[in-house]
Formats: C-alpha cells, structure tokens, sequence
C-alpha cells in the first residue's frame, strides 16, 4: 500500500519566517527512503483552531492516509498540538505516542517523557504528533517506521492486527 | 480472593461463524491456571452498543470480579472495543494496557503499538482488553497475571495498593 | 528557575490521624535535595471534590509552580486523586505518568502497573501524581527528579522544548 502523507510543522516562529523549518524536511526525507508519495508540506503557527481545521482538510481528502506534525507538543503555553489532534480524531492510538515516549525514555532522553503527543485516526488517514525538534522527529520516527504500512493498511481492511502476531508471515519482528 | 471471570471474545467473523475462536479459550485456559471460575464467555460481534450493553451486564453481576475481552482493538474500522469500554467505565486504569503495549514493544513485537485497549473499572469488576489474536491474548494475560489478584483484592477494598510495594510481604516483585 | 512547591497527602486515614504521613514528607525530603522552596504541605482526605478545590487554590497561587500528591492513586474504591486531577487540569502531560508506572514495571515491580495517576498542567502549575507508598513515591519521584526544573522552566517560557534534545547544551541525558 501506498504511502500518501503530509508533514506539518507547528512552529509560531517558523510560520513567521523567524526560524528555519529543520524538522519537518527531516520527516519529509525519512518518509521518501519507505516510498511515500509527500502529498502536502505546510508550516503552521501553534494556533490551535488553525492546526485543528487543517488536520481536518487533509485528513477528509482521499489522496491522504497519513499525517505526522511536528512541534507543538511541549509544555510551554502556546503548545498545543495534542488538543488540536484529540480535538479532531474519531479514534485514538495511544500506543503510539506511548512507545514513541518511552522509547525515548529508555534508550535516549529522560525528556522525551515531556513530550505529549497523540495520534488517532479520522476519516481514515493515521494523525501522530511527533516533537518539534529534528532529532525527536527523527528518533519518534524510527519507533513508529516498522509498524507504519501494516497500520495504514488496517485502517483501510487490507490487513487484520491479528497478521502482525504470525511471525512467519512478517519479516519485520522485534 | 476468588478471580469469577467472564471471557468475552469480539469478532465479527467468529461472532457469524466464519471463524474458530481460538483467543477465547486461550483466555479461558490461561485463567484457570490462576484457579478462577469461568462465569461465562460469549462471542460478540465488533457492535459498539452491544459490546457496551453485555459490559455493563456482566459487570453490573454480583458474582463477577473481572471481565477479559479478546478482539476489536485495532485500527480497521470495525475495531471499536476501546470505544465501547471507555464508554461504560468509572475509572480507568490507565496503566494495564500501557504494560501491554510497552513490554510487548520491548520484549515482543513493534506491532503491540497498535493494539488499543483500555482497562478500567465499573461497579467493582476490572475490565481489560486485550489483542485479538492467540499470541496476543496470551502475551498480554503474562503480563498482568502477577498482579490480577491484588487488583481485584484492591478493588474491594481487601488489599491496601501500598502493601504492593513492601517487599517482605510478597514474594511475587519482579 | 526556583521550584516553588506544595505536597499534599491525600489519605483518609492520615488526614483523621490514624496513620502517620510517612510518603509526604519522603517528598518534601527529595524536593528540597532538589533545592526547592516548601510552599505549603497538608493532609487530604479521600474526597473528589475536595482534592480538586485543593488543587485549583494552590495552582493558582502565583508563588506556586509545582503540586506533587501521594495517595490515592489505587484501585480501592475510595481512590479518587486521578479524576480530581483530571478535572481541574488545562492541559495533560501523559508521558510523565507513563514513565513513573513503566520504569516502575520494567526496573522495580509489576505493581506500578496499577496505579492511576495522572499529570497535567494548570495556571502555569505543573501537577504530578506520585503513589501512596513512601517507595513509590520516592521512586516516582526518581523517574521526574532529572527533567523537573526543564519542565517548570518550559512552563513559563523560559527553555524550549527542543534544547533538552541537543546533548551539548545539557549534561543530564540518561
């Protein structure tokens, strides 16, 4: 199955042109080396009806079926990317943040656990909040880059979660 | 305390029929181990209100303690298990399915990401759900069955959750 | 950047005097090897609605930027520190709770799997559900202790998120 993502960076500064946009490049190169079609980039302020009115254009086309944020997810006060992403999601996946933040707790910074992402599904496309800087996008990334066709290929049908416990079947066990 | 268990399995296709519920009674093998009584087990279709209305049944029952559902927690469309349990719960306990998820990533599979259960609690019945596949089932009953007992003790107010953490009291830490 | 902090016990039988607060003041102890300011302590029963007013009296207060709780957390019927939390909490911080209970599964007991708390933030006062045990809130307190001061600082404006990710500005990576 096809890949078809966008990438938003939520950045107040990047969106005013003030800071260079690293990270959400950096997702943009990690998604092309698994063969996805980059359908969208857009750097948006953390403006929480704005991110949440986008998540929803992107999320209701049918040329998408992924969308990974970056930035907005810490503590500071204009953080607030998680209450736009559960604003709009029908259905949450809270393992995925979960593993992304404990991964990151276990294997490489204590402050991952301040990160507070969600990800969920609406309309069919998979919404994951990753961190706002270019090394927590990447390593988020790499927690999630195994499982990412298998769960976009559940949401659709095409596969049952059941499949992903055979292990004949799947190469991809870790 | 006596562990009295209902195994709920949620799958359309064995719901109809089409298909041999094996997670079920891999449930039911597992609990029986730990010495409970089986009260019941039903196989459910992945129905969100009638998922919801057999929780509330089974939980509301005086001689039930703990409820285990097997299925509907993944991401295609018909996978509304967690929806269905977040709606009946009182309180939730968050931390079940995180050690689920978490030790599955770990020790298991990256594909343990995607199971979303909730466990949570109404009317003094625990209600857990797990993945919908064998392997899953069984994986993640290891991984609570340790603790099931306590929890359930807990819950009616026969154990204080503290003496969990006294060393000398239980022989039973990891 | 001063932590400022407040600790409240929350015990039904502590708060009538007929168990001594050990856990309290184990936190007090840990929060002033941090070099913190002890604004306020107290003993609170088991009671919902009296825990959150608690709560929102002390986040509000400008000389407060850090509510740690004990107690409460368990699954005995009584326990009601997650949902007094939840309620009064603006924004959730899920990976800290994630990281107390994992880090306690994965490297103490399977217990920790079993407590319910939560943290969040509200008028710039971060809020933290540690257990009821002296142990498990001194261990609780040990999976926070690195990140706390980045945490309260972020908070107000003063770091970014994205510096804890840059391994030369900050010496405490785990």
């Amino acid at each position: 199955m096809k890949i078809r993502a966008v990438v938003l960076t939520i950045s107040d500064s990047a969106a005013r042109g003030g800071r260079e946009d690293l990270s959400g490049p950096a997702l943009v190169e990690e998604l092309q080396h698994l063969g996805a079609e980059i359908v969208a980039t857009e750097i948006l302020p953390d403006d929480r009806p704005v991110i949440a009115r986008r998540l929803v254009d992107y999320a209701e086309r049918a040329d998408v079926n992924l969308i990974l944020t970056t930035g907005g997810t810490g503590l500071s006060p204009r953080d607030q990317t998680p209450e736009a992403t559960r604003e709009v999601i029908e259905r949450e996946v809270p393992g995925i943040p979960e593993a992304i933040r404990l991964k990151g707790v276990f294997e490489s910074t204590p402050f991952a656990m301040l990160s507070r992402g969600v990800a969920g599904i609406r309309a069919g496309t998979l919404i994951i909040n990753l961190p706002g800087s270019v090394r927590g996008a990447r390593e988020g990334f790499a927690v999630i880059r195994g499982v990412l066709r298998h769960a976009l290929e559940t949401l659709v049908g095409e596969a049952r979660h059941e499949e992903a416990f055979v292990p004949d079947r799947r190469g991809e066990r870790t």
